[in-house]
């Protein structure tokens, strides 16, 4: 054992446990680093002992090979831990808080972050706007599905959670801050959701389901989640939603058997673009299907949330403009309903200090939605398995053995 | 003479000044109108002796023969004009009152009208939520190119200018708060124009320099304006708009010129579904190049306003999936970017009384803007054979000689 | 019995169960009139026949002679009924429909009503913006705790059950969307109450209790309420809110032992003009100690929404220059907080289909919050009693035996 | 000369130009400093070369004798400079950078600051939220009227020109970006200001002014302006307001010839706590005749935006409640017609970035507006004493002479 033990991404369907550097203040060269970060230092970053970290859908992508990432990239954007070392420049963060990570890396000094948007920082990542750990194309940050990790602009990004002891008790709560449970709340207000709204939710993996109980939390009617996979609707009808099956055909129909109506008020897309088709397409990919369904079946004057991933280049996409990250879309139909579109990572920073009350007062279950599992940080190779497969389970790494995984 | 006139579509590229029937307030059966709104009452209607009465570019659409609109329908959304008779359950407008017309019909009564969406009003269309007069499949109402014309729920829909002089000196710039001064408007605001903001407007026909004027009155620091048409950019420059011809390459190395960046805060198509490719492919339709470059110029975290009109299906396009209103977009980009988008009719009656009280007390010069000019009713055919050519005009129909027109 | 039997003022501390006239589409003379409301015509109304109607804490202060209010005057603003008789200008409404009543009558045609004011509508009462049934100086309209009352303006007004039987069944609930649970709500809002919030309500009586389930419905993640009766804390408690007894000492004292802080996110004045004086005060009326109180303990940068009724004059004021409707508030506290205050007449419109669609489909039971007792129309006089003496009862009367009650 | 003069309140009615330290980046003890603060390190800030420094109404507060502030405290919280050392944890500013400097001093690490409320930061004052340089019971920061400060947080709180030359061609406008600009363009957003309102702006003080230039760059249709000081009101007059003298009576009467109507729909308050009476009573200080007058001016359903400074103890005065910083204010009438309020210091980098590119792009001509004078630092005692004697004019501190004073 060395002193870091990581989640690597070794090539197509494939995860591995490796060793890797402890963490530093100084950014190294290695897989998926752009050349101009090498070597900057970060004195205002802390490095955590990282208490869980999950394995999430958009690793997945990585994973399937349907990106550009490298082999030995480190993966895992999800990540809470126990702040074990400050770096000089930190003021507020101290040893032994117990934090919750935003998966956006964000500065917390530019134009963006003062307007909120930290999903987009600008000085984090040489390529464009926005970074992210361990993940391809996102700044070269090293992921934290490893035993510890540095979090840089640590006073900024850091959410603390106020008592330790409390924390642990909801640790598999309070773990789905970092990302799920602020993607799908995100998804749930850029659509509009409200008190009575009714809701259709594209996808019942672990941002769906999410979405799901967001949407609950902001005190919607009625939410219905849509999926093909029949384990993952049991689940959303496991805390009171509605399902529609997109495989037994067109969504609008079974909707109106639910609603007396063929629409809802907000539409949430949480699948993104490997989405497959509905009704008999179902086996087959089709990108656009999620987005055109939604505008179907989203009343006018309604709003699409779009936290589902889009790419800008798909190689293993199913048709040429789809490669180029094109989508053929019904815009017609959007524009006469007078439809409303926000996408985008998620803000997280935004909504995770709510979130997190709600959590810590009995407000929300959101483990308890997703299906949240720890297993131990050796078994994230089965963990992606499992979830690739289509388990509906959310994996949470244990890379201490502080959840008691086995 | 009869003793009503109106402008009338008569087959593709064609239309006529025909004689009609004095308007009445029970629907009547007619070119384009459902045979499920013959015989509908309208009590709460007034008829208006129109004053002055826009040709708009949405009319073009239909005239140039890019719709399913039949022959004989009788043109005309852009209204302005006396009350010359109210119906039996009109409470608040008055005979003589002079009033705008909201270009979309809305019944004041419905879920959506009473959100202030009236651009989808839920009853006043048997085929979908929105409606207009004198437009093919928005409800079959008639068109108000017209000497009078009838105005269903006229105390929900007018807006009574508060003075008739003070509005009869004003009236050029009065009547375009039926239609383009709010559209541009309502473009800008969705796409988030404020004060300081970059903004790029994609075309320069009427509504893009209504969008044009409207981002100043909002305080934007820099307005820029793009389309092919040289007269028309010439227009936009002379009320202190920076301009870009597409024509000549991509608008972002432009955009670069003239800000430092290759990008704006927000961005607004006032094009729509007719739009040309830039640069070397400027000649030819390319439907989605609007949205696209869009998505290329707007920065991260922007937001696109998009008044343009986008069709459900367009016969008349240069490919199949246009032609049932599909459009290749290039949607990762958008995502990556978080960017948002609104799309729709623009609700008129949220915008036109403040616009009305802008343009009372002198805050802004849209006739001007938009190089308003009055003509005879009669001699409609020739405004739009000259809209049509590219003229940098918007023409107002003066069906009563009150503007002094020829 | 003639045909309508009414609540109606009879004096200070005084109620009475009278005889009136069946409703009619022509405002008649009578107590609390304005004369140049007499002979009104009202085609846009219907008749209902009242299936609930509830005791509101506000008519107390008109029965406790706080007011101007004139004896004979009909007394109910919180209506919930079938229409039986529509007038000549209804076209949407239809005899039949069971539908709940906003107790702030509004026009739908005139510019704040077109802006979702319609609390401060400017059509409906010659003396000043907003009207209401049974009220005094609020346009003298007929009050609706009656067998039958006239509702104008029915198809902008009138919020429908989408289902005739459903609604029967949960009419304890419905019956709330009159006016206490969009009044609860819009404090809340206003406030500023989101998902995680931390809110502290000033006063347990229904509007505080019906604020309080707002919250939760917002997914506020603590809900402390304030009062001086332990009855009605206790009914606080019961369904999952924090208590703070004000006559105990200073809340901010109490709320500190709650939350670890002594302050909160959001505050709600559920209180208005007939406050009381905390700790060893608290048997002397104070005006102004609510709102001092919550600029005390809301956080800097909080809002306070501020539901509870507040008067222009109030003759039985214990201090001159409440009697003219002032009061002495710690304004520079607020200041150095910046807090922020909405006041007024909640805009039930614009909350009551949200609202409605959470009860009809179990997401919140805001009967039981309140804990909702029917009564019989003639048993009116002890619920005014009952309710007076500080029971922890909302009292609904039913005037034709429809809820099951005595 | 030593290396840094500056200017002091030397007790009531009097400033000194004093040698003081040159900045450093560890706190050091002084007049007004709070011992917490004394020895508190900042690694993030920078010292700036004050190029412009500008006195303002709030500073008068302190030399009337009206607050706690104790002799020798360095006044100034109106900075703008040049960057010529920058401590060691400052990553994007750099030396040579000319930057506004907002006057309410933030970590960029909190709550309030992640929410954009910098006017409440969490942690730069040990005795409440918000702090700002050179300003009694605002954390003891040392202030900005001298020839050099120290900024702390300096990544976060500066706002950079984005070029030097061009900047110091607009330096007269761009010195009001460090408080006044923002301030009266957040008391018209908060006020509800938009393209079409009607503003009343009670006071034209530099504060006033700038709130009426932010009242037309916002768009509005008719901007009043009210002050008993004929000056002041000519200099109003001179960009395109209209004027009110409330010496000559209620401001209702002289609005209701100026628009028709008695009303506005947006009031916002640039005096604060030393207002005198309107009318007859305009000799004598009355603290709540702005706000009492301002809900009687402003129409239901509007909202008052109130920058102007109001206090929690003000010892001198007119009457004991106003000592303890409560005035009477008739809140009935407020709630009557459903008004909203929002108090206390501006969050000036929520603005300032837009105001700059509107100043930068011609579109605000704000120095001109509040007629903005330079004069030599040394010439402070007298330019207080002018403003003291309410001059219309803007006093700009030119300590390195710079921008040309005499």
């Amino acid at each position: 054992m060395s002193d870091n033990r990581a989640v690597a991404y070794a090539g197509a369907g494939k995860v591995e446990v490796i060793d890797i550097d402890f963490p530093s203040f100084t950014l190294q060269d290695g897989p998926g680093v752009n050349p101009a970060s090498v070597g900057r230092e970060c004195p205002h970053g802390v490095i955590l002992k990282v208490v869980s970290t999950n394995i999430c859908g958009s690793d997945q992508h990585m994973v399937r090979g349907r990106t550009t990432a490298p082999e030995g990239l480190v993966l895992g954007h999800e990540i809470t831990g126990e702040v074990v070392e400050v770096g000089p420049g930190v003021e507020f963060v101290k040893v032994g808080d117990l934090c919750s990570v935003p998966f956006n890396i964000a500065c917390g000094r530019c134009r963006n972050c003062k307007e909120r948007k930290t999903g987009i920082c600008l000085n984090v990542n040489p390529d464009r706007p926005g970074a992210a750990y361990g993940y391809v194309d996102m700044g070269g940050w090293v992921g934290g599905q490893a035993q510890y990790v540095m979090v840089p602009y640590a006073d900024w990004n850091l959410l603390k959670f106020p008592d330790r002891d409390q924390a642990m008790e909801k640790i598999l709560d309070l773990t789905m801050l970092s990302d799920i449970f602020p993607t799908g709340f995100h998804g749930c207000v850029t659509a509009g959701v409200g008190v009575g709204s009714t809701v259709y939710i594209a996808g019942a993996g672990p941002v769906g389901l999410a979405a799901a109980a967001s949407a609950q939390l902001l005190g919607a009617a009625v939410v219905i989640v849509g999926d093909l996979n029949e384990d993952r609707l049991a689940q959303a009808r496991s805390f009171g939603c509605e399902t529609v099956d997109v495989s037994k055909g067109d969504p609008a129909d079974q909707i109106e058997q639910l609603l007396g109506v063929p629409e809802v008020d907000c539409g949430v897309d949480a699948v993104g673009f490997e989405a497959r088709g509905h009704g008999d397409g179902s086996a087959t990919e089709a990108p656009a299907t999620v987005l055109n369904s939604l505008m179907d079946i989203t009343a006018a004057g309604g709003s699409l949330g779009i936290p589902g991933l889009y790419v800008t280049g798909d190689p293993g996409a199913s048709d040429e403009a789809a490669k180029k990250g094109s989508l053929s879309l019904s815009l017609g139909t959007g524009w006469a309903k007078s439809l409303a579109f926000t996408t985008g990572q998620c803000p997280t920073m935004k909504y995770h200090r709510g979130l997190m009350m709600a959590i810590l007062h009995d407000r929300v279950q959101i483990a308890k939605a997703v299906n949240a599992r720890a297993i131990g940080l050796e078994q994230a190779p089965q963990g992606y398995a499992d979830f690739d497969r289509g388990e509906a389970t959310k994996f949470v790494l244990d890379p201490h053995g502080l959840l008691g995984a086995a």
